[in-house]
């Protein structure tokens, strides 16, 4: 069966699957993005995540190109025609196409909206199983990691970086040494029965799973607290995660050249991925449409 | 007569010219970009644009597609396609097309060429001839800006900040209130005989114009001081200009609410938009091989 994907108002076979060469997507890094998870037929954190969306939109002035019922809807019918019940399931506005000129074209410019999903295995993940090596580099990015855009160099190199050292993950260092959050994922320490990760500002982007997570360690009387920390305090945790939107809670085993405890996924971290993975089994889908 | 695009080996109609829909350079502003005056029929700097087209990539780790050789085929074929005397030309070379992931795809996947130009009229372009107002924003980039990549989304912003208030630059502040550059410019200012402009570090992007007007001054006897300047100095400035690669050599008139001398272009950057002009109309064409 020929995977599909979804451009601007059409499915079509993913091989065939373009935009223009002037989409300000291509030319500009002038959009935006979300990967949400599709665990055994259900969206993982949907509502969080167009909520995102929106967000990111309106933090960048860009058109929604459809409204949530009818991207809620595209994504549905992308999943059917894939026929897929585990798969991560990714999202890209841009301000459209239009000549090259760095202002913003006319208003009655239509935003581009670009679908594509992939097969996911929530279940089988190595890297949730037995743990992950990270390595910390520089934050290079610009001032405002809060907003979801596709311009993701400093990511890319960044994750590259980390693929050479053998490592899952890149964990971004400010100028003094804080740890602002990872390539692609948020990161969390658990020191002497208290979960800490970066607060979300301008610094960091504001996870879904983060969100998700931060709910469940209240449910379960987990303290909390949601600061800065430094590379020092994380290579003396108990334990650490990453976690994103399609990898889940994923335990830290080593940092650099050092291994936290005993070099094994902790308790904790399980114990949050399964609560996430009930929370995600069990949440109320929206479905206040019928489909 | 339809306007002619260049995609990955072939040439074709503008309005139909597409890239993938996982094009690194759509999903993670993994590419980079060279804009090149043609000048009546002569291609301004084409050396020095090229040169930095490589060092980009070679910056980035990104495969040529081309030989330079070939690059300069295709541009040539391009512009008499399109039937040019005067245009810029647009080239975005990207780490080409794989499934979504961070890190680089496999060694053997082709880069991406995209090669588009549009018609300039160098003759009558009213900034150059009236001056120009620009303001001042944040420089919320990233910490690469020395390599001319498409992770354009700070500058559009920047650059629609300006639009918004009838500027036609955006001068980008760091946080100490020091002026970097233009959002796609280099920024000059002149005063008391010395020209300045911020050193080529990685705080800012080498313009290839920025090189020439260095060389033309040095030859003319203009004392030019590549350093740190703030605000304050360029609005007490006797003259400021910006240039660029298809603009050259803007003079700019007024910087926020504070009109510069007279209100009118200065006659150093006139003198220079001269030297400039007669330089690229009398440069050495790199034709060392037969077209």
């Amino acid at each position: 069966m020929p995977r599909i994907s979804y451009v601007n108002g059409a499915y079509v076979p993913h091989q065939r699957a373009c935009v223009h060469i002037e989409d300000r997507g291509f030319v500009f890094a002038d959009g935006v993005y979300e990967v949400i998870g599709l665990i055994n037929g259900k969206y993982a954190d949907e509502c969080g995540h167009l909520d995102r969306l929106e967000r990111s939109m309106r933090e960048l002035q860009i058109n929604p190109p459809k409204t949530r019922d009818a991207i809620r809807f595209i994504m549905r019918e992308l999943v059917r025609r894939n026929r897929l019940q585990n798969a991560a399931i990714y999202l890209q506005v841009t301000r459209g196409t239009a000549k090259r000129d760095f202002k913003f074209p006319t208003a009655d410019t239509p935003s581009t909206l670009v679908m594509m999903c992939w097969p996911f295995n929530y279940d089988a993940n190595p890297n949730v199983q037995n743990g992950v090596k990270v390595c910390s580099v520089p934050d290079q990015r610009w001032a405002r990691r809060d907003i979801k855009t596709v311009a993701l160099l400093p990511q890319v190199l960044a994750k590259q970086k980390a693929a050479e050292q053998g490592c899952y993950e890149a964990l971004m260092l400010d100028g003094d040494g804080m740890i602002n959050e990872g390539g692609a994922s948020n990161f969390w320490i658990y020191k002497d029965g208290v979960l800490k990760t970066h607060q979300a500002d301008q610094s960091i982007l504001k996870g879904v799973t983060r969100t998700a997570v931060c709910d469940i360690a209240a449910k379960h009387n987990i303290k909390i607290v949601e600061g800065p920390f430094g590379l020092d305090e994380a290579i003396n945790a108990d334990e650490a995660f990453c976690t994103s939107a399609t990898a889940l809670i994923v335990p830290v085993v080593q940092i650099d050249d050092h291994v936290l405890g005993d070099g094994k996924p902790g308790p904790l971290a399980r114990k949050i991925y399964h609560y996430y993975r009930d929370y995600a089994d069990h949440e109320k889908q929206q479905l206040y449409w019928v489909y």
